[in-house]
């Protein structure tokens, strides 16, 4: 039950004029009270307030249709900036985004290994002021810290526990980070937090409900309906690569068995590659990515073997993508994270016919498909991507709900 | 964006208050403020007009602990009455229910058949009207009709095309219906409906992220996620029927392959049990659903074949509750629709089985899974449920989020 008294009518329409702006890039006052329902005295109050923070600037004039010209405003990016922080088996990214979630600094580190919690803590405290300092922006500009991490995710306490990381059991990582720091510090999957980053940097412009499907190491997934990550009943949502697509399928190390990871993901293309020969043992090992990566270089080298390989995990990624669609009704699916930054040109198509001739509602509305533009990173800008909207849409302010209702009202209220 | 500034604050409390009073059972002024974060003023004079309404009514007191005794209240059910229909290819089922969301009165009448949507509209329209007179409740305390069907729903001008009612095409059904019978009129898909029917009567208390697997003629689903039905991007949701488990299975009607209704679903579970000789070929045919019910009642009654039968057929409705519990993160799944109704107990156990031992998220939270309190009418009283909610709970008061953002942010704002 939301406490729907207890938000101030300003700090509302301060964050659903803000997210307006942000969404549509540029737009007008008149095109704001169109869009946000506020009147046009509020409208204009924050408006200006937004203008004094530094948030919003005017961009020149627009020609409107008989009247005056219009005042264009678009969210200034520079105003405030976000760190990111995708915590993987295989590597750390850091990233600083702008308020408009593009990237103005990055690095990658080595992966965690096997240091333990207090040890990361301080490394990463060490790499996030080097990453600031690398943008070369002010630290009060920086709105807090950002870190997805494979699920799943605990989030009672800021803890959290991957499977594969029993050592960290508990361990209340974004207080830590947070007391650490002296930044504002969230966590969240990094697949939700792509799907978020996806949505926050317009990929994709008019989606209602948007899926990304999230290849790294593994496989997972995030929705954003309505602007906002869906989240179910504990934030462990979307997790595609344990979904089950086949009864007799071998057994995945999460207890469930003909998983779409351990049938198509990276690690089983990886070890079927070595098996069938195609990577030399012995300048391969790094990482599950990093061998990914080589396969999908020989595949777009012309090696059939390869091809074939990375086409057969297509059609598994592709019923995943097909299933999120036919559970979550999305408009749009992203294909996102390193292992499609490299091998996203063979499972582009794969899961686009897919959709376009499998997907039950088609009749209904097409899913588009497309690869994110900023696949390698997408976690991490995911991760910055949620503290920029923590701090522009608080929660209060957003109503995550179906396209089609307000329809179905409309034909009770008339 | 929602028109966050054009709600007033008292229809707002008002909802939220009447969503919180139906929702406890019962509960005092005094809980009340707690649980919505409302001032003790606004309370009190919200509920004085809802009780001067006939909508709440108090019900003695409680002891509290240390202060005075605690006037409770309630909904009074008798207040505002509803009628839902389920309209199905086999039988259209019709309810009158209570503001709790019981049944007060209910009739079936033989499916739609071959007849033409102006003459399925009157017959519909005298059915309503018979149906209230045998509940015996004033037409005046009845706010509206809610219709459930087989998706995909086009819910834009409250038209549906059911892929196997070609002749109904773009027909506008809610408006027609609303018209001929002079009550608002509300249309949704069957399994979005029973879920909200779940949800409403308060079958799964607690319960944050709830799933409904629906089993009628054919296998759908729906989502009610922080007490409003989960709609995506066009109200064609959690079609479960639908979702690929056998990449190289058998086509279904839908243009997948593989489906869990192609490969479990209640059609072809009569269809093999005919082969098998399990059927008496000459006493069944009616309805999918009344063979149905007959190969559940030999495999009740102990016949070995027919309950294996079920099994299988259960193997693969366990897998689709497991991927919608993965993918949406339920913390409950509810098995309902007449089919469960007749055979639930076999479905039962096997879904539980499957997401007690490879629910990927078990660590951080159960699953349970439970039968639906009145499962062959479930479609037709989520149908009314929808009515109900769309006069206590305007969109606007509601906020689909996730239980664990609060958690989250906490973390940040401390």
């Amino acid at each position: 039950m939301p406490a729907a008294g207890s938000v101030s009518t300003h700090a509302n329409s301060r964050s659903v004029i803000l997210d307006a702006v942000r969404a549509a890039g540029t737009i007008s006052r008149v095109e704001l009270v169109r869009g946000t329902g506020l009147t046009g005295a509020t409208v204009s109050t924050v408006v200006r307030r937004l203008i004094d923070d530094g948030l919003v600037t005017e961009v020149g004039t627009a020609e409107s249709t008989g009247g005056k010209p219009r005042t264009m405003l678009r969210l200034d990016p520079t105003a405030r900036y976000a760190v990111g922080v995708h915590l993987d088996h295989g590597s750390v990214t850091y990233v600083v985004t702008d308020l408009g979630g593009d990237i103005v600094a990055r690095t990658r580190r080595a992966g965690i290994g096997s240091a333990g919690p207090v040890e990361v803590v301080a490394r990463m405290t060490g790499e996030i002021g080097a990453v600031i300092s690398a943008a070369g922006v002010d630290r009060d500009r920086v709105l807090g810290v950002g870190v997805g991490m494979p699920g799943p995710v605990f989030q009672g306490a800021g803890a959290f526990t991957p499977p594969t990381l029993a050592a960290w059991s508990d361990f209340p990582l974004a207080q830590a980070l947070e007391r650490s720091i002296g930044l504002p510090t969230l966590m969240d999957n990094d697949a939700t937090a792509g799907a978020l980053g996806e949505h926050w940097a317009r990929a994709v412009p008019g989606s209602v409900c948007l899926a990304a499907v999230y290849m790294g190491t593994g496989i997972g997934g995030g929705v954003v309906v309505g602007g906002m990550p869906y989240r179910g009943a504990s934030g462990n949502t979307v997790e595609l690569g344990h979904i089950c697509v086949d009864l007799d399928g071998p057994e995945c190390w999460c207890g469930n068995r003909g998983c779409v990871e351990i049938l198509a993901g990276p690690a089983t293309v990886v070890a079927t590659a070595r098996e069938r020969g195609l990577l030399d043992a012995g300048a391969t090992g790094a990482s599950v990515t990093g061998d990914f990566a080589a396969v999908a270089r020989l595949a777009l080298q012309g090696d059939d073997a390869a091809l074939a390989l990375l086409e057969d995990s297509a059609r598994y990624v592709a019923v995943a993508a097909h299933t999120v669609a036919t559970i979550m009704d999305t408009d749009h699916v992203v294909l996102t994270g390193p292992s499609f930054g490299v091998a996203g040109s063979v499972y582009l198509p794969v899961v686009r016919r897919e959709l376009e001739t499998r997907y039950f509602a088609r009749g209904n509305h097409p899913v588009g498909v497309t690869i994110s533009p900023h696949a390698y990173e997408a976690a991490a800008v995911g991760a910055a991507a949620m503290v920029l909207q923590s701090e522009l849409v608080p929660r209060q302010s957003s109503v995550v709900l179906p396209a089609s209702l307000p329809d179905a009202r409309a034909t009770v209220r008339r």
